[in-house]
């Protein structure tokens, strides 16, 4: 069980931090079912005000889902609002959790003071991570793959899971972490260097982008400021280009683009004695992208032209999302005592 | 619209301060329609680890409902966790109220302190003003009959339903606060004298007690402690006994049980000047107490032989009130624009 908030079209550090690992969880038979959540209820905590913006992103959000290589016939993916069940869930959880414990998780601090929400943070807003474990919990998921900032949300839904099943009995699973390996993947930085990409800082790269403005993207990386000339020494921490390759290079790369090399190691060592220039790393970092995208840039052209079937899929997604929901609700309603007639 | 949490037993504060007031509502002509909501998942947010009591009361309080004349053929009685469609309301206003906003709630902030939640806070018990506002809402109710200690709660509703009409267009309705005109019914006190009739302080006269339980309450009731003798001059105002006077007493009911006697300010003008004893005053309020309560305590006999019709009252009703809340709900999410297939 995993998602994401439709709030914009995806970018490269989602890519690598999970829709990646989603494709490979998806391929490698491991597991009995995959549900994908699109968070529009979610998104709508802080966004209440540009409802559209979160209408318009869930066609985005899918169509970058079906282009990753997400195969709806292998993957439930659904859309929060159109399974009620996460509702009732979130209600009766919300009995379980204080306020100054919500108020204590390290990535709810973070995004309220992100969104300069500490003088009036939407109840829905704080209330968000009740929510998540309502959406876990549903589909009584085993494993959630999630970035290490999510980690503390996963935290709260297992404290739920343990409540709730100590009360009213043993219905609830507690929910695994699955952390991807490559720390580059984790959380990907922005062009610009900062610690992430975000719309906002304008330093993203999106799925969508182009060939020309992907190539223009990463020729305004940000390397090492006193890598100045090719012969200077060069460092490889801290410079976006070498993060972004061992996020996404593989050997293969280097027979297809860059030869001179065959491994990260090796260029990473001639960067550093010095005498490789940065417009070169970034013309191999920037192939290898390419490569990457490209199939990804022409899938999403493709399945854009019928939007109305993008759609069904969600429909009958949603619909199998709601039967499993519905499965657990009863249970946790029968466990609670709510059902009299 | 209106309704209680199933949390025991109703006695005589809610006989006066609602019920009575609502079956006189019901026979007025003047309401199109009458939604009355037993509040399970109200009643749980403070109750979550003792749901087989709130179970347990749904059926008391339909007794007692039906018992003092709710007419099942001219009101909707249902119980809240079978329309979850107020889930979904809620959900969706946790983001139009801030948690400062509810923090101010002077009716929650009492309430807070008399459940000694304030370094626990749970969620729900926090949230419950913006799922009353749901409630409220979802019939579109124009009239909530309520005590003055729920003033707060219907101008938090007004509130999320300025809100809501602003940002997303006018689909909800601001209802009006209905009081009840008898002051000394607003807040009937206990037998002993304290402000306010409470289970655990011991100082109810239930609906559901006998004659003779009623009669040794009444005789034990606070009336003025310095009214020893007979001949002593007694205080009026704070005596027990005569707040309820006037609360229940009505003219016709000298004639029936103390013809000395022809109005309540006749009967509080002797008690003042001397010469009138608590007993007889007592058994005055006791006659009264007895002839209001005695049909009731037949009916309520009568109807709890069949616990299972009253349950199908209570889910015909609520199957009625899940259309009216569906018909909102869709609105609703029309007006946000939560509809995509």
């Amino acid at each position: 069980m995993t998602g994401d908030r439709p709030t914009g079209k995806l970018h490269l550090g989602h890519y690598v931090g999970s829709l990646r690992e989603r494709v490979r969880l998806q391929d490698s038979g491991d597991y009995e079912e995959i549900f994908i959540m699109i968070a529009d209820m979610q998104a709508l905590t802080d966004n209440a005000d540009d409802p559209a913006k979160v209408q318009k992103s869930i066609l985005e959000l899918a169509l970058d889902y079906f282009s990753v290589g997400i195969d709806p016939e292998k993957c439930t993916v659904f859309v929060q609002s159109q399974v009620p069940q996460l509702c009732e869930l979130t209600f009766y959880y919300m009995n379980l959790v204080t306020v100054s414990r919500l108020m204590r998780n390290p990535t709810v601090k973070s995004e309220i003071q992100m969104r300069n929400f500490e003088k009036s943070i939407p109840v829905g807003f704080l209330a968000y991570p009740v929510s998540q474990a309502a959406d876990i919990t549903a589909f009584k998921a085993t494993c959630v793959p999630v970035g290490e900032d999510q980690i503390p949300m996963l935290e709260q839904t297992n404290e739920i899971v343990r409540k709730f099943n100590a009360l009213y009995g043993e219905v609830l699973v507690e929910p695994k972490v699955l952390l991807s390996k490559n720390k580059y993947c984790l959380r990907l930085p922005g062009i610009d260097g900062k610690a992430k990409m975000s719309k906002s800082l304008g330093n993203c790269i999106y799925l969508s982008d182009d060939e020309k403005t992907l190539k223009e993207k990463v020729m305004s990386m940000f390397t090492d400021p006193e890598h100045i000339k090719i012969t200077d020494p060069g460092k490889v921490e801290g410079n976006v280009v070498f993060t972004y390759l061992e996020a996404f290079c593989a050997d293969e790369h280097f027979k297809m683009f860059l030869p001179e090399y065959s491994t990260l190691n090796e260029l990473k060592e001639h960067y550093r004695s010095g005498g490789l220039g940065d417009a070169k790393v970034k013309k191999f970092l920037s192939d290898i992208l390419n490569y990457i995208l490209s199939p990804i840039r022409e899938k999403r052209k493709e399945l854009a032209k019928d939007p109305t079937r993008i759609y069904k899929l969600l429909e009958r997604g949603s619909k199998r999302a709601e039967e499993a929901a519905k499965r657990t609700l009863d249970e946790v309603r029968r466990a609670i005592g709510v059902c009299y007639f």
